[in-house]
């Protein structure tokens, strides 16, 4: 039954997401995933390989939603950055598994060529609205990006002690604030 | 001998660090640390209490050394993000120790005093001269904080899919790129 098994990988991936955000992946536990899949181990290694590959797996996943959700438009990059922000918001898992990424897994293996195709594309539309005059090159077009990308996910980088003075600060503050910077970085025309 | 036992602490918290950078805080292994130091499992129970609160010392230490070495002039503040720039090039384990920071112990315990009083007091002198007029009020000193400190520490959040766009960047770049985006952020009196 082709629907049990898509069923089976969905709750997979779900469960995954979960202990790799709380865990890391060097801390994450196949066992653990399978139940609370209500699957597994054997699952696990049938469907996806390896603890490693089922975080990629998840992982990429999640790259390309959020690329669908965010499409980068070069001539509202604060809108861009408005939406990335929101997807932190409502994803708590989001800003985790990026970090944990970063730690465990950027360094020491292949990049994601899902990740680099998307982060080309977006240089790539940026680098044209500059060249067309109608987006400022203030910054050059992989430095705006990375601006922008920074700023969007500030909230998710802070530690307590910083967000202990921010006080009552609500998601549409910190969107705001998110707005007024990239704005105030890309400048006029 | 008391200068036997300040050396063998200073051993210790050095080890710690390139530790806890590479594996984290629940990946860290006690035993490894010691060997690493030359010294043995229970001189480091004996001298900080627990694997945690060797974590706790280390990193309150480089917290420390941190605000010493970039200290927060409000009027200065794109030398400011420069100087922590510059400390995050020299120190790699400083970026990979504060995202452990913020994933493993953030979140589950009690917020480091130290960090907490230093971020006090570097909102208060922001907000001091935002009052006297002398630096421009955009944004609200800990939204102001927020950004200087997300955008100094930018080049250790993003992904190696990132930075091959980015090429052959130098450190001199990469420092000018935040100085001219604090300096943008800030804006004109």
């Amino acid at each position: 039954m082709p629907g049990d098994s898509e069923a089976t990988k969905r709750r997979l991936l779900d469960a995954a997401a979960r202990e790799f955000a709380a865990y890391g992946i060097a801390g994450a536990r196949v066992d653990r995933i399978a139940e609370s899949a209500k699957a597994n181990k054997a699952q696990i290694y049938h469907y996806f390989g390896s603890k490693d590959e089922l975080f990629d797996a998840m992982f990429n996943e999640m790259v390309a939603v959020t690329t669908q959700e965010a499409p980068l438009d070069p001539l509202d990059l604060p809108g861009y950055a408005a939406r990335l922000c929101d997807g932190f918001e409502e994803n708590p898992y989001l800003g985790r598994l990026a970090a944990w990424y970063r730690l465990e897994r950027a360094e020491t293996q292949a990049p994601l060529e899902s990740i680099a195709r998307a982060n080309r594309g977006k240089v790539e539309r940026i680098e044209a609205a500059q060249r067309a005059g109608k987006l400022p090159d203030r910054f050059s077009a992989p430095d705006l990006l990375a601006l922008v990308v920074t700023v969007a996910g500030m909230w998710t980088a802070l530690t307590p002690e910083h967000n202990e003075l921010l006080g009552t600060r609500t998601p549409e503050h910190r969107r705001q604030v998110v707005v007024d910077a990239v704005t105030t970085l890309i400048g006029d025309l």
